[in-house]
């Protein structure tokens, strides 16, 4: 239900998404304005595109500038670290939409998230998913580059899906890494980036190792996300880290999992010897 | 059913839980034995007691040695990581157990660990659990030292212990750490040390600070727990990697976790302004 010819406002948090988002919209033709958040976005990745920022608290000014934009649709894309409500600066309407916001914070990550997404919707913004305006992000079924996994990766891809989808469902977190049945890691506030590193520093005993590979990271989807925003992310930086641990490869869900760059994370696989996969859930349990 | 006059074997791996072990069940007037694991017990730990040396794959020389010892009871104590079994120096009693271990193995952690049980018991041996040789070694209900948990603390322990039993329900690790109602990391194959330093990492917008202290770490035991090994630990080392992730305390199920030193463990949470709170689970959920 996307609109062409109308702008799409992206809000900009941390990382490589937003742009890839921005940069896909525009190869389907659409406008977009981005908005950056001051201390979030990184000033030099929202210059080439039509933008403008405002601090956490000054909602009324982001409306502000959505509007004389002329978005009608908005994105959240990218990380926003949990935000410490009481060092906010805040306009009139942040001011204004504070205690719901904090009422809704109490109660959860998600519940944040829905609370915010009905403030802008309450302005007349429609909230769409980065699925939604940038279709092409989503991970494909099946190799992404020419590896494949062998007997052992899928009976561990079959273990680690059961893994994050436990942790999704405990809203933890949603990647996990097993090796040959233990379980390395599992991903919470650190980040899939961080759970990566530390696999590379267990005891080799634990793990493979790029001369003997074993082992897979899996990246799902939590069972009830709010998928209009939160999608899970992997980029060419994710097999580096993937590789970097001694692990076969990486399995992410098909049409759950956003690539950020899918030619340049096929190339990074096959250069670094290992696999990509796309799975479906339901093919796998 | 302890025999009072007859020694106490301690199969000794890695950390401190087995000199405890082994302090404890001497103050309860029990001769004790210590086989250390060449490659993984530290010899100047074992030194000041009776002792001897096996390598991992010498089955038989372990029984020897226990024998000779007129070991009637033996209990296992401290960390082994996996085992490469290609690369086992094996004696004959080894090799002719090889199989049965390797096939064991294969079914996972817990399954190799009732094949090694049964390995000692079936030459005589009765192989019991740490709790059972120092009971004084488990932890108390409420407050080992003068701090308590407060309310959102109470909220933290809820909410991490339904973590930690999850992950403990999927063989995944013991522990989690949650900051007023944020997971910030879960334990598995790095162990409780690895994951509290990386807390210290997060963000200070996600965690607190030694200046201002919130969130927990749960300690748990599986549900399914082979409480003949494998007991979860903490000691006085463990308080001080809690306070420098500037977390409020540390939660341990009662009767179910291991303190190493009692003593130095309250005197390290009162120093550093954490409590430490033995909780019953019943009460909890």
């Amino acid at each position: 239900m996307t609109m062409p010819g109308k702008t799409l406002g992206i809000i900009v948090g941390a990382g490589d998404l937003p742009i890839a988002i921005a940069r896909a919209a525009k190869g389907e033709g659409r406008d977009v304005f981005l908005l950056g958040l001051e201390g979030v976005t990184d000033p030099k990745m929202i210059e080439p595109f039509p933008h403008a920022f405002t601090g956490l608290g000054e909602f009324g000014k982001a409306i502000k500038h959505l509007r004389e934009a002329q978005c009608s649709e908005i994105t959240f894309a990218g990380k926003v670290a949990r935000v410490e409500f009481s060092k906010l600066k805040l306009d009139a309407k942040g001011a204004l939409a504070l205690p719901r916001i904090l009422a809704a914070a109490i109660k959860g990550d998600d519940a944040l998230l829905r609370a915010l997404l009905a403030m802008f919707e309450r302005e007349g913004l429609k909230v769409v998913g980065s699925a939604e305006v940038a279709r092409d992000l989503l991970a494909p079924s099946g190799a992404l580059g020419k590896l494949k996994p062998g007997a052992d990766d899928e009976a561990d891809i079959k273990y680690g899906l059961r893994v994050a989808q436990a942790m999704g469902a405990l809203d933890i977190g949603q990647a996990a890494v097993v090796c040959r049945g233990l379980v390395l890691a599992v991903e919470a506030a650190e980040g899939t980036d961080a759970m990566l590193t530390r696999v590379a520093s267990l005891p080799e005993t634990l793990r493979g190792t790029p001369m003997q590979r074993k082992g897979v990271m899996v990246k799902t989807v939590k069972p009830h996300q709010e998928r209009r925003v939160d999608l899970p992310v992997v980029a060419a930086r994710t097999v580096e880290l993937v590789a970097a641990a001694g692990l076969s490869g990486l399995a992410i869900q098909a049409g759950g999992v956003l690539v950020v760059d899918r030619q340049k994370m096929a190339e990074a696989a096959d250069r670094l010897g290992v696999f990509v996969h796309g799975f479906r859930p339901e093919s796998q349990s």
